[in-house]
């Protein structure tokens, strides 16, 4: 678990996109966010106060979260300088990037020095047991999608804000990197060891209140070859109760694989289905997710009524519209 | 990949279901087994030649592979007196123990000292890629089960028997631990980081001859809701062009799952079929491997028939019978 709130590192991040990570905090958790940390050349800004790391210590922040993607896949010179500082000033570190902030032994070493906690949220920090299969209290809701990075993540996120809106009792479950720095918690599932990734999510999803919704981040595609038992690992570690289809309707080939064509909603909604009922026999398909981002606001709507009327389903677009329908659907369970 | 031919450690074992994994290499690869060594109160006995470890060196044993399972999960101060003495006497180690050989200071120093190696076969040794899901040249045929432990090893290592025997060109792939052993190399697959088990299995079984099978080695069920992730990353990985349904009829509940039923063979073959469709739309099921172990020969026979029937297809119980029946059915394809 990462202390919370953050002090927000942009470093010198060359655009917009590349502290969506960061973005993704301060959307989703601006309670986490208490500032930015700007370096010489950014380009970025998320329009959060401009801090010094002392400013940020004293306003409350208890860690320092890299919400910029690295080029060239190393932690330069000029970030080194400022995440000591950070650990000095007496800041955790937390990062999802693949190079690890503990194998960099300066940094290392300074944290060992300080009594402060480095965050490598890609690899697990927990020993995850086997799934037992074992029913579980409490209802269990999971985005799955036609490919990777379809917008599971963010129809979980959306799902679970129109939820608590709603007054219903939620929490986001992540399962990848972003979500769990956005939350402070959460199962890196791409990184844990076979045996144990179903076993993982009944970790992450355990025992609760009845009326309680775990609102669980989906991972990769039962139809992507190259992700896809990660994908059955969640649907059976997770045993939900609901499952949300989420799709990107101008997507011509699975994402990595250009060889190969989406599956149809009806599809996913069929195989994803028989394979839940093997945990959970009530498990229903309650909504469908879809992300329009390359559609004009006609396409979109129109795109929506008609996956509506197929499919006999409610449609958003969490983005342009929220997830108040689908948190309707779950609600009406 | 491991030097062979081995000479098989058999230690203190209790019995002679202790030692199955010897059982294994000497049932399926005798050519591997030049001997066994027996330490003082072992009850095992696998019908090879007794050796010391330099009488088994000189008749050209290269690796002393560990056959039986430890107690306790500690590789007791007896044994390790052996196992040093091995590698003082040039030979490799090879274990598919939970407690590494590695992790144990006196047999790394040893192997260190005399330029041995310890082979640890539950640990991935190589970083496998990221599945690509390109097609590659050459056939593969699967064991899917409807539950772990039903026999897909046992099936796999006798249809590649099977098909060897009738002149075809195929390769037992191991998936496991005791396949691994069995033929000195393969993939853990239950090790693999998530991210990368579909992968590891395209990295098994690469571009091949066009006559060529593959004989890939199963693991877990699609319907088991510990392991069901490694059994699809198997499907998406191999992207098989046969599959072979494997089922132990007495069996009520799965395996571990004490409240889980287990599922029919037309829902295995359904499931895994539109699975496997996915990354190969010409994957065809072809034949069912019953393990009749607890069944007199008479229900054995009924049950068999019965299973050709309903399912329309060649149903063997390879134990009783050889796999003779499924070779063909391949050969046909």
């Amino acid at each position: 678990m990462i202390e919370t709130p953050y002090l927000l590192f942009l470093g010198d991040a060359p655009d917009q996109l590349a502290v969506k990570v960061a973005q993704g905090i301060k959307d989703w958790r601006p309670d986490n966010a208490v500032a930015q940390f700007r370096m010489d050349g950014c380009k970025a800004d998320l329009g959060l106060a401009d801090m010094t790391l002392a400013q940020a210590k004293n306003a409350g922040a208890k860690t320092l979260v890299i919400g910029v993607a690295n080029r060239g896949g190393i932690i330069s010179t000029a970030w080194k300088a400022v995440l000591i500082e950070a650990i000095e000033a007496g800041f955790d570190l937390a990062s999802g990037l693949h190079n690890l902030l503990r194998n960099e032994p300066d940094l290392a070493a300074a944290a060992e020095k300080h009594g402060r906690s480095l965050h490598d949220v890609r690899v697990p920090s927990v020993e995850y047991p086997i799934a037992s299969g074992v029913k579980r209290s409490g209802k269990r809701v999971l985005a799955v999608g036609t490919d990777c990075s379809v917008g599971k993540m963010y129809t979980a996120l959306a799902l679970d804000a129109a939820m608590k809106e709603k007054g219903m009792n939620s929490s986001f479950r992540a399962t990848g990197q972003t979500g769990i720095l956005i939350t402070g918690e959460g199962v890196p599932l791409d990184a844990v060891v076979a045996d144990f990734m179903a076993g993982s999510i009944e970790y992450l999803t355990p025992d609760n209140d009845d009326d309680h919704w775990d609102v669980i981040e989906g991972q990769g595609s039962l139809y992507h070859l190259s992700y896809s038992g990660v994908t059955l690992a969640l649907i059976h570690g997770g045993q939900p109760d609901a499952l949300i289809l989420c799709h990107e309707p101008t997507r011509k080939t699975m994402r990595g694989l250009p060889h190969q064509a989406l599956p149809s909603l009806e599809e996913v909604r069929d195989t994803a289905l028989t394979l839940a009922k093997v945990g959970n026999p009530a498990c229903k398909v309650v909504g469908i997710s879809i992300n329009t981002q390359h559609m004009s606001q006609a396409e979109a709507d129109a795109y929506l009524a008609e996956v509506e009327e197929r499919l006999g389903l409610p449609a958003v677009d969490p983005f342009r519209q929220g997830a108040a329908k689908l948190a309707d659907a779950l609600e009406a369970l």
